[in-house]
């Protein structure tokens, strides 16, 4: 690896750009991959993006050649929007399986210090946090309020992102009355369909933390490629 | 309520039993069910077993009868044996779901209490520990050694018990010689099936805590009544 590609490297990361540093294992070449910024399908970039899904470096053989894959995944970020009671037991299950977690909620008796230790909190309203913190493709929003004033911005700035999971906290009703509310902002059914909602695995969840059991699977599977609805 | 009643439910409490006092509204009538020590299947006891099932008590109409079911249910528990990687990502999940968590695994090594803040540890041999405290109805075990010296002891204390759930680690070919193993030991095909191998919800885990997430959908989905596999 020559001081080109490092820089471009740093680069990358900094713009938390998920790349793959494919080298050679008989010549010692190697290149930068970016494999979700091109729809181009070759042998090796399909393992790439492999590796980058399952955040696991790896050898392969493509054509013969003998291929070391290192990967360069930016941060696993969770942003939970409304800091509620589900909050309180998603945060530290999310931060316990790698996330950064930020909790927002503009409402400031909800979101104390006291109810969420060691938990980042935003008392931005969500469209305008979530604009600052821009989510990416390592990116999962989840909003608990069940008030459209905070849910509904929130949900519009992750359809406008590349967040890999949205779940929305809501009986089927409030999904149904949501989805006509996006449908009449202009948003397709193809990306409506990208919010999970009801949220979560079904496991017949009871508490808050069972629901954030069903929500954590469920944002593992989508993370991981497990289709589950 | 009498005394009588009174006294009847603090023993049965003592006992770990399962318990709902149905008092009828009208008349002020209450009366002690064990549900899930008859298979009679009456409108009330069906009732019944379902508020346990799901933790809550609530009113009911049977018969034309106002009934109010409060229920009774001893402790979560959750024994996990292998002090492992990922028990360490499960135990603190388990307990801010409610379980009150005993890590079993005789080597000392690996048992720390640095490694388990505030998680209770035992170093006995699995089916020791597990005679001494008698999983039931409302406990699950979970075998991680990958060590059959270690997991089948246990598995076997488990399959001898009432707990609603079992899970083990392991590959499929570590779960068909188990599964040979636990055949010639004496137990059914039936009784076999009550361990959940391959452990966890099929979600794509990765990392511990992934799988530690797997495993705690899973095991609620066992405790509500969802089927999964």
């Amino acid at each position: 690896m020559d001081n080109k590609q490092l820089q471009e490297l740093q680069n990358a990361r900094k713009e938390k750009k998920q790349v793959v540093l494919a080298t050679n294992l008989s010549s010692g070449v190697s290149e930068l991959l970016y494999p979700f910024e091109t729809d181009e399908i070759t042998p090796l970039l399909e393992e790439a993006r492999l590796a980058l899904r399952f955040d696991k470096p790896h050898e392969t053989e493509v054509v013969n050649e003998k291929i070391f894959l290192n990967i360069f995944n930016p941060p696993l970020r969770l942003f939970i929007v409304g800091a509620v009671h589900i909050a309180q037991k998603l945060a530290p299950m999310a931060a316990a399986t790698g996330y950064e977690v930020v909790v927002i909620d503009p409402r400031r008796s909800f979101g104390s210090e006291m109810r969420f230790p060691n938990v980042a909190l935003d008392d931005r309203w969500p469209d305008e946090a979530l604009e600052d913190l821009s989510p990416d493709r390592r990116s999962a929003l989840v909003t608990l309020t069940h008030d459209a004033k905070l849910d509904d911005p929130a949900l519009e700035s992750a359809l406008n992102s590349d967040v890999f999971y949205i779940g929305a906290l809501g009986s089927n009703r409030t999904n149904d009355k949501r989805h006509q509310r996006l449908i009449s902002k202009g948003f397709s059914e193809a990306a409506i369909k990208r919010i999970n909602g009801p949220i979560g695995l079904d496991i017949g969840a009871q508490s808050p933390a069972e629901i954030a059991v069903s929500i954590m699977g469920e944002l593992t599977a989508c993370l991981r490629g497990k289709m589950t609805k």
